[in-house]
């Protein structure tokens, strides 16, 4: 592991996921989960989100496209969270759940607005 | 069909697609695939690309990491070239690909740089 | 949007889904995911349901197939009371999902079991 | 195996793929792949085609959807050209193709219609 | 079905994934799955578990690696259970869910290790 | 980059894959794929093949199952050399493929025996 690439992703990671998740998921790190911890942190967080090349605006967008069309639910609701918190207002956030019905299927649209519905519904916005 | 989003959504798909393809696509056209051509027409370049609430560029960044995840190369190919005629840069290109590789595994991204190799090379750029 | 499609669309929804489905779906439509619901009206309601050249048990065979294969459970479950509102005995739901086990594999014919299992369930049939 | 449905399974096989794929198909098989041909034999051909509960016209439509759903294009060409066997007219198979594109996304359905642009054609249909 | 083969299935079923849940998923055998289970049985732990080409610990790498690439969660705990009777450390999963998170993306390798922790965590291991 | 982890997996990668073919892959890096091509020498090779909790066999059953599950077919065929190499027999890699098969799903089967027999045909073996 690269320790200088993985302490600037852990950054990164703590302004994009935000505090409060950052936190829950440094609790949970035990013997077991640290390998992949760090892999993540180095992969993620340090190759990806802090190279600068692109805004995280459009690495939210990224994400957003990717998550959905491999069906992963979880990580697309944490990263629906995190493209609001890299600035992308509801307006752009449905524009691009519309592109990605489009392109993966009416199936994949479902479960995209179903999760938008959570999480603004409970972010009163 | 809602005709009048079709008819923009064919002037939006030349723009990104670029004529060459867009008249070789238009030749290709029969009685058969006809109503599939409209469908397209409509749905991926009325209702998603003529939209502006997200730039063409957004949405190069977008569809790349939808086809790359949904295992859709000739398609990639397509939108690689389009990437480049919204504006981005190889190496924007290649954060974009490098993001995949982590997020869809490596190989993916192995048929994203193969793709991209063709697509740089025959550009001479 | 081709309002003309988008009505005929949605009393075709109606009578494929049910009333007490449908009239759910409709209480929950919102500025934010109006125009997904009227692409999902027009797209799958308009262009695909509404066409007579399958019939709507054809329809709900082709759906289950691909629902099973792109691993969408929860509108899997939702078909899977469609096609028996549309005329398909247990004997042949089970024809269906013994044909997807085996092309898609066992873990996919697990999970549509499952669901059968819950849906014949409740119906006490 | 069990040798008596492996060979009703091979009966209806040529039925529906036709002679000429099947002397081909034959004409492969080893001692290497002789297990797994035998075992496509029982499992697709005898558990699933032989089995009367549904018709070898909806067994089609299913195994079309599964296919497209599953990106395996070249099984999809041969399963499109056995649609046609079991009575599928062009018109179904673009209602069958349409529906595919609206559930599993456009970029599958473009795929769909390029194999059935090739089958088509050389059918000279 | 072959019923030699089935019978040799069911015993290798029950020693590899245990008593409690194969009494459990008998109880749930009824008219209408009977026929899936006996394909299951044949198929999945006779064709498959009950040859001895490969050991059963080989046999538990590799259905680990399929059912995280298929997004298949319940049976990869399943087999996670499946994979500790046969004989294979914490360690050992761990190695195999870090080459999981390379080769079918992070997201995967999230939903590994978030499972991983509910098994380890109930076993007291 | 961790330069040692780098290195340590590119000897890994050679002992693995073979001369031939990292010499091409070698000659093929430039400075637009050279970042992807160290993420894959640290990721790959590094983190997952040159670590010993695993044998080298077994990391190529777990690859197997992962490429034909993802329909990654160029990176199944190279790995289906690997796994030669690292010391399985034609009837091992079989019995990988049969389970496969009956996991994935037929369809994935006929891919992976397709490759083999071109494979196994220019091994002469």
């Amino acid at each position: 592991m690269d320790k200088q690439l993985m302490d600037k992703g852990l950054k990164t990671r703590r302004e994009v996921l935000g505090d409060e998740y950052v936190d829950r998921a440094t609790k949970n790190v035990d013997d077991f989960n640290k390998p992949f911890q760090e892999l993540v942190s180095e992969y993620c967080w340090g190759v990806c989100w802090t190279d600068e090349t692109l805004t995280r605006r459009e690495r939210s967008i990224l994400n957003l496209g990717m998550l959905a069309a491999l069906g992963k639910g979880e990580e697309f609701e944490l990263h629906l969270r995190a493209a609001v918190r890299n600035g992308l207002s509801k307006e752009e956030i449905r524009a691009v759940m519309m592109q990605i019905a489009v392109y993966c299927g009416i199936p994949v649209g479902v479960d995209c607005f179903r999760i938008a519905k959570r999480v603004f519904g409970d972010n009163k916005s």
